[in-house]
């Protein structure tokens, strides 16, 4: 078999079969075929696309290139959740803990954030003493007593996807629905869970602005899903604005911690409960709408949160943090930005706000920066929100104050605001299902 | 500037800007620009295509990234052919000669060949003594004396050219107009002459296989040559067929040298007068259809095969070779091949030709193969021929009997032979030039 070919055969839009694809992920990740063959090949799917046996195949040898994780020793059925990313997203840390709650179990692996999107792994590790890198028997250990534990992506895991995805990332071949879906997925199948519910972002603020193109997006992945013998489905949620008020670790757990005592953003709440039945659902708790209506039950009555409390606890944390979050260390800068005009909030650009938490430092430009876990911002003014001049939309926080002046000006950029109120938003557009597609 | 934000433009299907071609050229002969972001753009090209003066700008560029001749030093019109591959076309060694016998100049620098298509600097090396590495000076002063010169390519010439035909090659990028055009026009307008005739092949055998592809090729070329400030026109040609009938480097000088005698084919014959009598034009000779009179003429009266005798004297070669062209050393060993039923030549394959002189020794299959010049082969028929079984219908050359069994079988079955006489073919096909195509 030859590279080249292959990358003639792709170019030409012919699929290509299972044994071509993974003769090219082994030799990729081996070394053998070249990084310059391998871009012309990614701009070549850019352009002609994949065919879902394809995908599947693809993505089934992405996620066997390394380690797969071996659920088997945690009890029950375990299902995992997956954002493609946004800002401002703290769902992990209230679905899980309610999930967990209810008796599905939910072994998770996580990422850091990088650029404009936050990470779960990062905003747990604001938690004074939490760990993240823990041993797979003391992982397994915690989820069958707690019902959850979340760590970090282990060394060896989807060698395959670290590779094409730095390589996607340098040739402009990140924005294809094939790739996206094969290296979501890859690391998907790889962490090993049962069933797998999708939160595919839509909007000025996700990866896929257009609710087709995310549409388009979750039936590959669901398709993945149940090719590979898992349960699978996908909600196509907004992320045209933030999704909750706060954007920063400590502050995004706080966050987390007031949803799960039914004082959260009423957004974040909805989408959260949403999901949660999703998971609970696929998890054999029965039918969708009963399923919200356990998690609203456990969110109210704070099953919710003394999961999280233990699971806190169980990796190394310290619970006291989440039974009274005033403990969490302030920023030592803190400052109100305020309407300069009167109106209603028309739209917030969701990746500025992201821009504005890394200039506050608690994100990352380049993998190697180090984060301040009590910066950030917490939005005062949402969509639809009426507003006059000299309210507070906003309030920074920084470790150092000289940084307070330019996120300032960038947050009131971000804000867009109108003499009409805007037409409300949906905050799930669509369930993509191996069957069908329902529109909301 | 950014590689990765030329790519995504490209991407899109927008125009590269001057500056940015200039940047990107720069940076990827200088290693700064790795191969798989120029194999992701290269891609990119192939998808998007190129705007007229995005190919102009990038001819520019790469010729302008190594040395580039000032033919300066020669008096008079310098005029340059190149035809774009082909097998058994020794139309160099005929054309030249003779354009230069009737006062343009032709200062010349051609290739080796690769694969199943010859290269000139070959053929005239298979005559003994002849040189092709020959100092500035020296290569100036025989233009001047003889009217012509043929040389290899020196050494620093389009770099960029030789690095991006390099990659195009390994990662199926070839096969794109704008990426072909560039590439022929950069090393011609490094090569410094005022004008360019270009002999664009079509057909079986030719890198293009349909005539309108030949005839988009040759108006890119033509434009950039324009661009440039170089008179430019081309001629689409047929190479459906071999060319004449030699194919093979000794054999293809002596069928040269029968050319300029009056005694060669009649398709090499013509199409040499063809292509002369534009570059006669271009050199101020006088209407296209006088200077077809007068290079038949100067073909009939043996002033072509006289300059081409004193070009060979003055680059080193024994001239005694083409006044006497037996004096050629024979292949030691050589095979008639025998049409096995009657009926009409209806088809050659070309390439598989070419591959049958290369299966003899008269070819290379990688670089740094030698050629053995006394070998290859003489079609006996040709399209439209009638055969009966047991006709001659081609020989065999090689230095070595065992190869003659196997190119034997190659080039039965590259003819096909039919009951009925096929359609008759046109040479050339259509003349492209700054303002309009001709078609024959």
């Amino acid at each position: 078999m030859r590279m080249y070919d292959l990358i003639e055969k792709k170019k030409q839009g012919k699929a290509l079969t299972r044994q071509e694809i993974r003769w090219m992920v082994g030799g990729f990740v081996e070394g053998e075929i070249p990084d310059y063959q391998m871009a012309a090949m990614l701009m070549a799917v850019y352009f002609k696309g994949m065919e879902e046996q394809e995908i599947a195949d693809l993505t089934l040898e992405m996620a066997a290139s390394g380690d797969m994780a071996d659920l088997s020793g945690i009890e029950g059925v375990k299902v995992d959740k997956h954002s493609t990313g946004g800002v401002g997203d703290k769902t992990t840390l209230v679905i899980g803990p309610l999930v967990a709650a209810l008796g599905v179990k939910v072994a998770k692996m996580s990422g850091r954030g990088l650029g404009h999107t936050g990470g779960t792994i990062d905003k747990l590790e604001s938690i004074p003493g939490f760990e993240t890198a823990i041993p797979r028997e003391r992982f397994f250990r915690i989820v069958n007593d707690t019902g959850i534990a979340v760590i970090g992506q282990s060394g060896n895991m989807v060698p395959a996807d670290k590779k094409l995805y730095a390589l996607r990332d340098v040739t402009a071949t990140v924005d294809s629905i094939p790739l996206i879906a094969s290296s979501i997925m890859s690391k998907k199948l790889a962490a090993g869970s049962d069933g797998i519910v999708l939160d595919v972002k839509t909007g000025s603020g996700a990866f896929m602005k257009e609710l087709e193109d995310s549409i388009a997006l979750a039936r590959e992945m669901v398709a993945i899903g149940i090719a590979a013998g898992r349960r699978c489905c996908a909600l196509i949620t907004d992320m045209d604005v933030p999704l909750g008020s706060a954007v920063g670790n400590s502050l995004e757990v706080i966050e987390a911690i007031e949803t799960l005592k039914g004082n959260g953003p009423e957004d974040l709440t909805e989408i959260c409960l949403q999901l949660s039945a999703h998971m609970l659902h696929m998890g054999g708790k029965g039918e969708i709408d009963a399923c919200y209506d356990m998690a609203r039950e456990a969110l109210m009555d704070g099953r919710g949160l003394r999961t999280l409390a233990a699971m806190v606890k169980a990796q190394g944390g310290d619970p006291a943090y989440i039974l009274e979050p005033e403990r969490f260390e302030k920023a030592p800068f803190c400052l109100e930005v305020r309407a300069e005009e009167d109106g209603f909030i028309t739209h917030i650009d969701t990746a500025l706000c992201g821009i504005v938490s890394v200039i506050l430092g608690a994100g990352r430009s380049r993998k190697e920066d180090a984060i301040d876990y009590s910066a950030g911002l917490c939005l005062k003014k949402k969509y639809g929100d009426p507003v006059k001049k000299g309210d507070v939309i906003g309030v920074l926080y920084a470790s150092a104050k000289e940084l307070l002046g330019e996120a300032s000006k960038k947050l009131l950029s971000a804000y867009t605001i109108g003499s009409e109120a805007p037409p409300e938003k949906k905050l799930v557009y669509a369930r993509v299902t191996k069957d069908q597609i329902v529109r909301f």
